[in-house]
């Protein structure tokens, strides 16, 4: 049994879905295991990770209305010091996921044939995300 | 430390939780480990994984409808390929998790005393669903 | 590789976010483990996890009312027998984490500058939360 670690760098391009499965994919496969379980962590609190659809991408623009919408800038908020676009960031951020673990089966990530992994940013400026990346197993 | 792997397969009737407690504590026993973590991973992006109370069955009643007030059909999306039902879907995916770990002490999974493990089907129609099982441990 | 596990055990005074990111950075540093990975369990389904900014309190404030409103008491559940917080806390529970897992590199875990760990009571009442906590690495 061993391990492997690094951190995967994003550029995002403002709020939106940005897919990493590639990188994350070819990472996971470079370090040669069989069986395993990778987790990926999201180390910030305006942005979030989300296994979705990837063959249409209407799927994705609906996300993001949907989220938009669900936790809207329009809202009174008491936190406003970073923004109008920093507390709905929060919730949007609080209602997915910061962290995924998804097990390694046969030298292959167990994703489903639609599923996708995305870095979901929700502040309106593009920011550098950090998503650290585990791999334990042999 | 050693692992082991299954897919689990759920087959669902409708939009609403299925419980999968049982199956997965029993493959879990059979492995014989004492401690470690079990990972569940949902391999598709219009169902979900979900813990939740399994004593009063009207819990996961007010959930069904829960979950799909917050994401109704009747909003306007743009991702309508897959029928009315598809998009709420992978909303309500969002909303809930793909995946879950459960830790394993002492020879049983820490869940509480009244936690039940749900697969979430957020299709009109029941299907055939895949939950990747990943337990490491010794 | 080894493993350590403990229960962590939270005291809540009502509705709210309870930073455990201390209790829980310790109990790992105590094992001595460089690389590895920490999953936490809320074995509760009226209590959740969260991952938040822990620098302005405002944040924790505008997130607990997001949430009370998103779940209201006021809507008509089915499930009326352990109190009128009682479905809507399961549904707060739903719609964030039961569980968390955070990569260990270099010895530290790899939370983000502004990432706090929290437990989010959602009854009203306080209570006594087990949190079960389990790490692998070496």
């Amino acid at each position: 049994m061993r391990q492997a670690a690094r951190t995967l760098t994003v550029e995002t391009r403002g709020a939106g879905l940005t897919e990493i499965t590639r990188a994350v994919s070819a990472w996971t496969a470079e370090q040669g295991m069989t069986t395993g379980v990778l987790t990926l962590f999201c180390r910030h609190t305006s942005a979030s990770l989300l296994i979705q659809e990837n063959a249409d991408p209407d799927v994705a623009r609906d996300l993001e209305d949907y989220f938009a919408g669900l936790a809207p800038e329009s809202s009174a908020y008491r936190h406003q010091d970073e923004g109008p676009d920093d507390m709905p960031a929060h919730l949007r951020a609080a209602l997915t996921q910061v962290q995924l673990s998804i097990p390694l089966i046969g030298g292959r990530l167990a994703l489903g044939t639609w599923q996708g992994v995305y870095l979901f940013e929700h502040r309106r400026e593009g920011s550098t995300r950090e998503v650290a990346l585990h791999l334990i197993g042999d």
